[in-house]
């Protein structure tokens, strides 16, 4: 049996988190870069609430408020100019991902005196320390120690690229944050699509995690209580009600809980081929990270039993994961995938020159997965989904 | 829902994983204070792996093997004081729990000028990195920050203590070790005794965790996962052969994880109340300490459930936990108990002086049981125990 396991992230969760255990804010130094989106953190009163910590533990703060979906490249150098420059002793994220994986690089940017590319090549040995505030529940950002940009320029960090906007990832264990406060409170507006979108996200964390060339028996433990937990709120999630602060608080908690421990998941296992694949859904078309991931999932996941029942007839010691997950989701795979329909509603159409095109593509995170889709079998996936 | 958790430990898991591994200890320093037992560092194969892995990585080393069962203040004393003077720069314990607590307490007394009452009172703010190498699957210290002392003298550190030796504890995230080596192969020689009572030590980790007041939602789903997988290896332990080298090598390797997993879940929820009590088995009797959790654990589950059953009569509010335990043991509570007993054999014997004069000591633990008992509750549950 073998384990590689690394999660040094310290959890607070509970209603009003922030301020209660602020004395660990006062550890992290004098002088907080607080990088936020541009609305989420003020709206979901999670940007006051911090601001009362910071207040209250003597500590100052600058704000970076100028994080977009999908952060770039130019986003966080600014982001991490300004920390070095105003001497920031630690960084402070609120918002969803995307203001978490900003901050990250931030972390690394404020202190290191290298270019993007050396960031992206990990040519460094330290980080600001760094606390978050998830706003929304489908990241897991807050116990991964990946940071998810969008790369926009060449090499010098000004010329657009010329092949156009890439997905890049940095990977180091110095951007694990130091602590994560989750408040399910800060969530309790959130609109039906982005609550849905989020927890698909979660949910095809935890799934490919259980499907990773690199799964364990410790992430495979906790990818099956977070898909529980997960499937747990599915039916409130069928039926999202008008009025956003009616559904349940406590399915708020489950399911800010069930991302974060999706996050400790892939913080072990790292995610697979959708991921990849998805990420052109979201460069072209802007579609949201956790939709992305829930439009692949259908075909996807019928491929993989397809594959793995293949395997097993000509290897009887192969093991399937699909029947296991099954066991874990608590119905059989079509009825999952029903469900998973419903929430996504009217799916998007590619044409067939994009198809072509995405299928080409290097796919880093497929060969991650447990069952390795060649680029015939990609293309497949991509069809079967928006073609 | 609350919840704070942290476990920043780096769990490396496989056959051969120290010397494979070995990268990471080259990260610790130049010079190792290598702390062992006796004999089952090297019994067991684990120092001479260490050895070649040092060596591999161009790094010195000292040794202290003098580490004995239930290490004393004064043993840890003379363990920093080596590390100390020979200018170490990381501990890298192997053995059981008392070299492992034994390498807690002198990384920290290596590099502060304290005495043990500082220690014991947290009067510090660093302590040498730490690497460990369990070679008994029960302990769990691999992934707790806590080092469990025989506190044998006066505020002095040489009279002896005029109440006589006392269990006391450094609970600090400092001591958490930075990489825990698993390989299950430095068990395969552990004879019928040592397996059960290291096994039952597990066991009663994860079950207490269940049962402590600080349990949530993630000690829970670790726990119960820890639990399930002693249970997977029960009939092996009760039909030990004869031949410890036949226990099959798959259930040492679920035996360990299981271990380090309870060690996770006691890192967020301490023990409870067995946990206080046995000590004076163990100071008393020499006891092994995984045994005395077993001495009790009947008494104390028919308490609880005895105590719950009653306390949910008069409050439907209150959530019982023996069922939940029983679904996670996959038998109801006589069953598991009858198993349990079967492990231990014939019982130790308590005089009736001993348990009174045991039953009104502070029992630390105690508070932190879902119900505590008092000190009656205790008086009774030492005599089922051992009366």
């Amino acid at each position: 049996m073998k384990i590689n396991y690394l999660m040094p992230t310290r959890i607070l969760m509970g209603e009003n988190c922030v301020f209660e255990q602020r004395v660990l804010i006062s550890q992290l130094g004098k002088k907080a870069l607080v990088i936020t989106g541009k609305n989420s953190a003020r709206a979901s009163g999670a940007y006051d609430d911090t601001v009362k910590a910071l207040e209250a533990n003597g500590q100052e703060h600058v704000l970076y408020d100028q994080v977009m979906a999908n952060p770039t490249d130019i986003c966080v150098s600014e982001a991490g100019k300004l920390a070095g420059t105003s001497r920031c002793d630690f960084v402070l994220a609120i918002g969803g991902g995307s203001p978490m994986d900003a901050a990250k690089a931030a972390a690394i940017l404020a202190i290191n005196d290298i270019s993007k590319e050396e960031m992206f090549r990990l040519s460094f040995s330290k980080a600001l320390p760094l606390a978050v505030i998830p706003t929304t529940a489908g990241t897991g950002s807050e116990t991964t120690p990946y940071s998810v940009l969008v790369d926009t320029t060449e090499e010098d960090g000004r010329t657009p690229r010329k092949s156009g906007p890439v997905k890049r990832s940095v990977n180091s264990p110095l951007i694990f944050p130091g602590f994560a406060f989750l408040d399910a409170k800060y969530m309790l507006d959130l609109n039906r699509n982005i609550t849905v979108n989020t927890a698909i996200d979660a949910l095809s964390h935890a799934m490919e995690g259980m499907l990773s060339i690199r799964s364990d028996y410790l992430s495979d433990t906790l990818a099956r209580e977070s898909i529980a937990m997960i499937m747990d709120c599915l039916e409130d999630l069928l039926s999202f009600p008008t009025n956003p602060s009616s559904f349940a608080g406590e399915k708020r908690e489950k399911l800010l809980l069930a991302s974060t421990i999706a996050g400790m998941v892939i913080a072990q296992t790292g995610t697979t081929a959708p991921h990849s694949m998805g990420y052109e859904f979201t460069l072209n078309w802007n579609t949201d990270h956790g939709r992305a991931n829930g439009l692949l999932m259908k075909s996807f996941l019928l491929w993989c039993r397809e594959k793995e029942q293949a395997l097993y007839k000509t290897d009887s010691s192969f093991k399937p994961r699909i029947p296991r997950l099954c066991t874990v989701l608590g119905m059989d795979l079509e009825a999952f995938l029903d469900r998973v329909e419903e929430l996504l509603g009217q799916r998007e159409k590619a044409g067939e020159a994009e198809i072509t095109a995405w299928s080409v593509k290097p796919m880093k995170n497929a060969a991650n997965t447990y069952i390795v889709p060649n680029q015939q079998e990609i293309e497949r996936i991509y069809r079967e989904s928006v073609g």
